[in-house]
């Protein structure tokens, strides 16, 4: 676990800024390098798939020429919904590190704990509440600019 | 809930033979019309997210324009694995109707029951075990042909 690629997951959130949507960024390493970048585009385009998580690993597949990340670590400033959490078990990700909690839609220890489930057959370890303070800042201050807490304003 | 909207998500699904991917298809309904359509592309774009659902969400999306698929159906020919069905609930799909069960990583009703927490505050009604002979008899002759039974030639 390297918190540098946390702040890499962080400059990707930012960017997500820009565009309206709520600031989550993700990174896939993999032998010391990033393969895969992606920050939250659901409102930019319009497109319900669309999490940091996602596009980072869909990134980091094409990169590699393959849809198995065997050895890979995600680094990202949420912790992942069952979308993205589902995901990371189909891609055979090793490794996982969050920074923020998510109790509304976290599938990895706030609302379940998806990638402890034995019966995938694929274990993930977990790093959490890694660069919390700044991950979940940077969220408080999207949602303060947007002063509204409508459910639907979240990534999810 | 209408039987031949499943037999568009069987037709879907035949295409994903000439790939060597995992017989599964799906389509998106709204309004008496498909909106969305996808085949499993796993293997043929090496792309661990590009499950059948998915890739109709994503285009159902493309064509309203938007990532809320309020309103919308999601056919598929099998039980979608976590990632897919947390895919339902981002999208907002109101009424997911399945053919094949997945004992290993179906989501729904197999292992577990996602779309049934109500933390998510998103309700979706389910139709399981639709035309469920064809649906499965698909992926079995699929497996027989490969006559292999490891894990990993699961679509998940």
């Amino acid at each position: 676990m390297n918190r540098s690629y946390m702040k890499a997951a962080l400059q990707e959130a930012v960017k997500a800024f820009a565009t309206g949507d709520v600031p989550v960024g993700a990174v896939v390493v993999k032998d010391g390098k990033i393969i895969g970048t992606g920050f939250n585009k659901r409102e930019a385009c319009q497109d319900p798939t669309a999490h940091a998580e996602m596009l980072a690993i869909r990134e980091a597949a094409e990169s590699l020429g393959s849809w198995r990340l065997t050895g890979a670590s995600l680094y990202v400033t949420l912790e992942p919904c069952p979308m993205c959490a589902g995901a990371i078990i189909n891609a055979r990700i090793q490794k996982l590190v969050f920074g923020a909690y998510d109790p509304k839609a976290g599938a990895v220890v706030s609302l379940m704990g998806l990638l402890y489930d034995e019966r995938f057959n694929h274990a993930v370890e977990v790093y959490d509440g890694i660069c919390h303070d700044q991950c979940s800042g940077l969220l408080r201050r999207f949602f303060q600019g947007l002063r509204c807490d409508d459910a639907d304003n979240s990534e999810r």
